[in-house]
């Protein structure tokens, strides 16, 4: 049988697991020309939930589908030039076991590393922390660098390759924790805890000389104190928007745009992944040598089984994960 | 006698004359190391009124101070040494007949050209069209460029600017008369009227391939649906935010920031004139060049007479100018 988790009830406000359905179907029989595909592992990440309030990089999420999804996996019958059983593939066929998909929609990679990596640190996370902080954040050695959700799947890369860089390194996360875990297991230089109140007053004793580069992961109320710590001349990279995807559609933005911009000649600058596309490759290699070379931890949330996929995701945003969330099916 | 008019009263809302009051004084006498300026020109920019705010890239204006301004003046004695009788100099010291300042503070201008152009297309209108259109957004001939408050003083520059460079160019302008001018008079190819409602669908007319490099001098309602009219790479630059400088400092920003940059890979950077300091002459030169050549033409809301100054703050922050306001003294 091929489980399935249907995405059926568009969210009002926040998501619950009732927004989902398992269906149990028989698997797929191959088609001309294309592939047939076990899931082994699937990424999850907040911009899943983006996906169903508000047109993104994708058309807004229609409910009565399989949920779409990152999937690691291994071809099981191929009728597509370049395909095998064996081959270990990713795609994007979402919350189910099995899937025919086009071969256009597969990405082969290599079958030896443990295949968690191919999903975490050389996966949708890995990739946009290394193009995100480094090509649209240009550091220098140096600086302070400034990253929200900094114990997430994203944050908790960027700020280790903000210490590569020779910078110096302050994460935004929620509660005295996951901010003793970022100081002592993932190596930060000092940490704001958004729960605790006075952003503003954080921000000052943790960036005394202000922010040259602020990573942001979340919008909302930290990117609005993270404005006025900005040094002048600094720069916001704009990886997401966490903090207003789990509910409606926001009402409004930050308060200080885009004025503050103005009078600190301040730069914000959006990108997603897939911009960099023909570069993954110079991407892999330095992530997997940084991590060889002891000096990047890529830190898994690891979820054990298919069924736990909505539970996970949920719980994701809500904040119980530290670094990235992957589910092993 | 020096006439002077003083800022008195902080606006709590939009601002009127009597947030000001005239009074009249003796005409200082020269200090040791300073210098006497008759002033001859004022210019007038919607950041004055931002200024009594919030604090921009000047500490917030406190009252109980001459108002403080652009000016273009006349040394009439001096005790500094590089500064004589007759000099004309640009300075800072307000809006007063008279004023003893510091050498520092004054810029020595060239005597001969017509001198409203030295407080207009070479003053910090022109010089802020000149740097934030060419140097912050990078146009590319062939590109579409909107431009926000395209009827005032630094949008019908930049709307030539961006002709010169081979863009096509739509301004946003409140209220069909200035949308007529700007077709007729300044040479925009398409206008929206943000007064007519549906700026949404304005901006699809006017800008059906989307925008490529919006150049916003207001923020607000037109920043917010231009945000959505932006091609995917889009260049936004910041250069004011007019919308929210007349009343209480603004509660909350534009929908959709920053996930619009997210998802569009945009860039919004800021800028103030003042960074381009060592390159004034270049863009004096180009800009009086251009201007010479007929393919630039300065449009200036003369006022006649330092009593009109408040007035014409007022009229300037309610859209009653096209072009440049200046007060001649």
């Amino acid at each position: 049988m091929n489980r399935q988790w249907w995405y059926v009830t568009p969210p009002k406000g926040k998501l619950s697991t009732d927004h989902f359905q398992l269906r149990e179907v028989p698997v797929p029989d191959l088609e001309p020309g294309r592939v047939l595909v076990r899931h082994r592992y699937l990424s999850l990440m907040p911009g899943n939930r983006a996906w169903m309030q508000r047109p993104t990089y994708r058309s807004v999420l229609d409910p009565g589908q399989v949920m779409p999804g990152r999937t690691l996996g291994e071809v099981i019958a191929s009728d597509a030039p370049g395909f095998a059983p064996g081959d270990v593939v990713e795609g994007g066929a979402g919350w189910q076991d099995y899937a025919v998909v086009s071969p256009r929609s597969l990405t082969k990679r290599p079958g030896g590393q443990p295949q968690e990596h191919l999903v975490g640190l050389l996966g949708t996370s890995g990739l946009t922390a290394y193009f995100g902080f480094l090509h649209v954040g240009r550091p220098r050695a140096g600086q302070t660098v400034l990253v929200s959700a900094a114990a997430g799947g994203i944050g908790s890369i960027v700020v280790q390759l903000a210490r590569i860089s020779g910078c110096r390194v302050v994460g935004v996360a929620g509660g005295p924790e996951k901010c003793a875990w970022l100081r002592q297991d993932v190596g930060v230089d000092a940490t704001v805890d958004y729960k605790a109140g006075d952003l503003a007053g954080q921000l000052k004793t943790a960036c005394p000389q202000g922010v040259d580069l602020f990573f942001d992961n979340t919008g909302g109320p930290v990117l609005e104190a993270a404005l006025d710590a900005m040094k002048i001349g600094g720069r916001i990279v704009c990886c997401g928007n966490t903090a207003q995807y789990d509910g409606e559609a926001p009402a409004a933005g930050p308060k200080g745009l885009p004025l503050t911009l103005n009078v600190k000649s301040l730069t914000m600058q959006g990108f997603i992944v897939s911009n960099y596309l023909d570069r993954f490759g110079e991407a892999e290699a330095n992530l997997w040598g940084w991590r060889q070379a002891g000096q990047l931890k890529p830190f898994y949330h690891l979820v054990e089984g298919l069924e736990q996929t909505p539970a996970a995701l949920v719980g994701l945003l809500n904040g119980a994960n530290r670094g990235m969330t992957i589910v092993r099916i």
